[in-house]
């Protein structure tokens, strides 16, 4: 229920390494070849950018790095400085610690301090909780300039000794199903002339009663010896209900800024890999909406997502232009949302 | 920057299991009897509740069952029901996963859909940063009733086989300062006559060039073998530096609301220990405010602890009775706090 005028400035990315392509990961991982193309056929990922090294298993980057470099560009693109800013969301399912809270180390980096900070710990649809928080608080004054960032290091979770031919095909997917990267979005309550405006952010929890789509769990020093929780990703259930939720998150999004379809001129549509937004867009209906996608290059990095779409999309949008993007998270299933406006 | 009218109706606790006292905890870990006169001369603690059983090692009850507990009592207490709820906020620094977020299974057990669910990554500031969001949200309109959560569940950093003999001070003190539980506090927007007024929400970052003062890692499936990452806590810079902060928000928010320390009748100090509540407390200069604790039988518990102190102190606010609670965060330094008056 973000009916606002707050403007979102700029938007800035940061993604770890060179990316790695399919072929490299097959070598790695000594798949044959065939791998390569049941990656493109059913997953439809060419490459991903990975915060580990695939021959040490050395991570390389932290959130916090990504986040600041993110943050950086953002900055940079909206003539701001760290000083600017007086308000600073995180939203992340992978924090570097449990504490300090990662958005905590984004603003030592950053030299940012004497404000307040959230960190929003969500699967896919952290960049819309996080962009909520943020419009806000900046929409109830007593705030200026906020820095809303998303992203994601996976490489606790990520087994670079891993034997992918034992694993099912369901669990081996994973190993090129996500990336790593961040994306940080620069938003002010001032006036700014023919700045793109943030007409509505959607969040809703849409879970009741369904199980959940990916459990993911977290160990302490005292329980690292457990027995592995179950990670659990159904994808059937995914599959199944994504591209029917997005469709609902649209109806809903055009209807509450009293757009219709028609209207929207650009869709940045859930991103889980490059197979899935295709089902998605094929039942959005918006033929006359271009399309703004990364996962095929990125890989599906989760809370990143929506922010790495953003970033394609702002230098395009011209005055009078709409857009919508959203997301679909499957860990207990939440709508997210947001409906975007050129002046 | 929450300057509000919004209303905080009822608070509700829960808290697992009996309280385990020092004797119990002496026994368990094979400690000398002066082990426990230790605890007491240095810690303050008597008893915490523990979510994992001594015996066994097993863990009893889940983040979101006591979550769920909590707010069925802050319901209760504030004549609603689950159905009434239009926004659900929770913090904490150990959600039992990663994905599903843990506010979502709270949610899912009280029969709650369809609404934006938050949860803030935090140690100590959490349930400040979590009422924060609430009362910016309700304030800004669009949302009625509001459940606030904040709780720990220790158990994945709980050893029970720890041998505590062979551990420095600074880590032996882990397995008795903490404790688990989860508390909840209900908001409205509405006016509500002779309620109590959240006048004012402090949350902010003050960590800039300052070392954090506790470390807390966490592990993924992939990295359960790695080295284990430090866990520090700088016991010397919180005894240090938490009382002068404290003193700090405390000035911060008197001068916020327009009260002066002699205005204050009650007040809800940081809660880390029951000796360095003691020295907060010499620090305060607040002679004629009442001190409202729990530390001494709850043990540390994180995020819970200031509404747990909210519950103690609720049915003893008179009309006009004005009250202060803070904390501070030592991970990267946070300051939180809340004004609060019954009208």
């Amino acid at each position: 229920m973000s009916d606002s005028d707050i403007r979102l400035l700029s938007v800035g990315s940061a993604l770890p390494g060179p990316p790695v392509d399919n072929a490299t990961l097959a070598r790695h991982f000594g798949m044959p070849a065939l791998w390569e193309q049941w990656i493109d056929v059913f997953v439809g990922t060419s490459t991903r950018h990975l915060a580990v090294d695939l021959a040490s298993g050395e991570v390389r980057t932290s959130l916090a790095e990504l986040g600041e470099q993110a943050a950086r560009r953002a900055l940079d693109a909206g003539g701001m400085a760290p000083a600017d800013i007086d308000l600073l969301v995180l939203g992340t399912a992978n924090p570097d610690l449990l504490m300090p809270a990662t958005v905590n180390m984004v603003a030592e980096h950053l030299g940012i301090d004497g404000i307040p900070t959230y960190q929003l710990q969500s699967g896919c649809a952290g960049a819309f909780q996080a962009l909520d928080v943020a419009v806000h608080m900046l929409a109830g004054g007593g705030y200026r300039n906020a820095l809303v960032i998303a992203g994601e290091v996976c490489a606790k979770h990520f087994d670079v000794k891993a034997d992918l031919q034992a694993l099912e095909p369901a669990e081996m997917v994973n190993a090129v199903l996500f990336g790593d990267g961040a994306a940080a979005v620069l938003l002010t309550a001032d006036p700014v002339d023919g700045a793109v405006v943030v007409r509505k952010v959607l969040n809703r929890l849409c879970g009741l009663g369904r199980e959940p789509g990916q459990v993911v769990p977290w160990f302490g020093l005292a329980d690292r010896a457990s027995t592995p929780a179950a990670v659990r990703e159904d994808y059937k259930a995914i599959e199944l209900s994504v591209p029917i939720m997005a469709a609902e998150v649209l109806d809903e999004l055009v209807e509450a800024v009293g757009w219709t379809r028609s209207d929207v001129d650009f869709v940045l549509p859930p991103q889980l890999s490059g197979r899935m937004s295709e089902r998605i867009r094929e039942r959005l209906d918006l033929k006359d909406a271009v399309e703004i996608g990364c996962v095929a290059e990125t890989g599906n990095v989760g809370n990143a997502l929506p922010f790495l779409q953003l970033e394609r999309l702002l230098s395009r949008m011209l005055p009078g232009d709409r857009a919508v993007g959203f997301a679909i998270e499957s860990s207990k299933w939440i709508k997210g949302g947001f409906a975007l406006e050129r002046m």
